[in-house]
């Protein structure tokens, strides 16, 4: 990565909802002239205040700098608004898609941008637009690296966590997937232990703390699982999967006894007796990967 | 709870088991003078060696301290145990429980135990025993406030995260079993994105810091949502459900575009969709807690 970037590079920004007008104004704070353009023009109003530069078309908008950064509604947006510029005009600049989107999508859209002479970089946001240039935000690239590297100090003011993945443009938003899933398991499992301790007069407010000291525990151990994982060897660490089961049996007649849902606790209990069946109850908890990977021979 | 402890304050530990003996050595690094009971002598050899005091029996090593840890295999042998001791030598110590059990149990060990004449306060171990003495572990208490003050000094130093819940003895097994669904949920989200990603080629280990991270961000959430669940109102903060589940069914197409096991994020969605159908798109993720709770009117 570059280890300065004049401030007075030019950037743009296509697409103006919350999001693009979020990272529009932390481009403007980092001090980088940026132009802006929006299907809707009103949208750019507050940012020409701010000092955004309004362009008329998306193509004089992306003529205006080096580095275009699309964020709209969805794939098909992308491709309406980069589809009406010129080949000659995107031609040598770094295009970079911050739109949601699949991986089949974000791989789709790289090889339709190299075809238009534009260097593609995929991104993911993983971040509110309040959060945009600050800690708690995460943004994911994919793609060439010499593109992230040379860009990489007008994008990382951006969000505290920018990260450059790797070459395949899925990988940004197979990330962020796996991400938002890492975020459904925690609030789903908070969520439901608050209901059960709710049904025993402790409020969810009390719960937050410990559930949070619980959670922390419990991310120091990704490391040393994930070396399981990849090794494919998963020696009981400190408690088998036949021990969890007993406990997950424990938490099931918790649930049970206070008139709590049963579904979640089930499914969970149910996975895990399949890893058991399949001869890992002495195994580590990291043994469950195999009940979510891809089947052996699912492509045979 | 009191400023000081003198180091010469006795306490028993009955049941020598791996956690057991851990415990037991805790109390002889903090220079208490440790009375110990096994109902298979030899488990307490090594402990011995060290500077514990071996009992004869059970009743003995209840006689020997005014504080007395049990920590044995399930209810039945912690009913065992004590029942084997003459309630005249019961009669006013603290008994400290430490056995895994349901609440249920907990609570009906602690009618028992009130028969008996003993204060009794119902323990929950969240730890691993190599991890007792240590930051990582924590051990939640439940029963007379009095008690636990009076004793608050020897048993903080089994664990940095030592917690007195409240009266009720069946909480230290509700908050544990609630700690542990978030456990397992974190496990199996972070294991089932750890599948999808090396299906796209990327290790485990190199998922992990991200995963964390992202971990991270989401347990910072949970004092707000905590207090989303506790005033019942749901305003969404960032996401609505509605941009939670179109989310969720992106990640299920990348799971099935790459083979990956479905049923997790299907059964996730299938929550969430079940929220939105009772009129929560438009909510915080927080409104999810009306899936988990006891259904209204389920006693009457």
């Amino acid at each position: 990565m570059q280890p300065h970037v004049p401030s007075d590079t030019t950037v743009t920004v296509l697409g103006l909802g919350l999001m693009g007008r979020a990272l529009a104004h932390a481009f403007l704070r980092s001090g980088h002239p940026t132009t802006v353009w929006n299907r809707t023009p009103a949208k750019a109003e507050q940012l020409i205040a701010d000092g955004a530069v309004p362009a008329e078309s998306a193509a004089e908008a992306v003529a205006a700098s080096p580095l275009v950064v699309v964020c709209v509604t969805d794939g098909d947006a992308v491709r309406d608004v980069l589809g009406s510029v010129d080949a000659r005009v995107l031609e040598g600049r770094v295009v970079v898609n911050l739109t949601s989107s699949t991986s089949e999508e974000a791989r789709q859209i790289a090889e339709w941008a190299t075809g238009s002479r534009a260097t593609y970089l995929a991104g993911a946001i993983s971040a509110s637009p309040s959060d945009i240039g600050g800690e708690g935000a995460a943004i994911l690239y994919a793609g060439p690296r010499w593109a992230f590297d040379q860009h990489a100090g007008i994008l990382e003011p951006l969000a505290a966590g920018t990260t450059y993945l790797g070459e395949d443009h899925g990988l940004a938003s197979l990330y962020d997937a796996a991400t938002l899933g890492l975020m459904w398991g925690i609030l789903n499992a908070y969520l439901h232990g608050a209901a059960l301790l709710e049904a025993a007069g402790v409020d969810a407010v009390t719960f937050a703390p410990l559930a949070s000291a619980g959670v922390r525990t419990v991310v120091d151990w990704l490391p040393g699982i994930a070396e399981q994982v990849d090794t494919g060897r998963y020696p009981a660490v400190d408690a088998s999967l036949d021990i969890h089961v007993a406990a997950m049996g424990h938490l099931l007649d918790e649930n049970e006894s206070l008139g709590i849902d049963t579904g979640l606790p089930r499914f969970v209990k149910d996975l895990a007796d399949r890893a058991v069946a399949a001869g890992h109850g002495g195994s580590d908890y990291a043994a469950m990967i195999e009940q979510f990977r891809k089947p052996a021979g699912h492509f045979e």
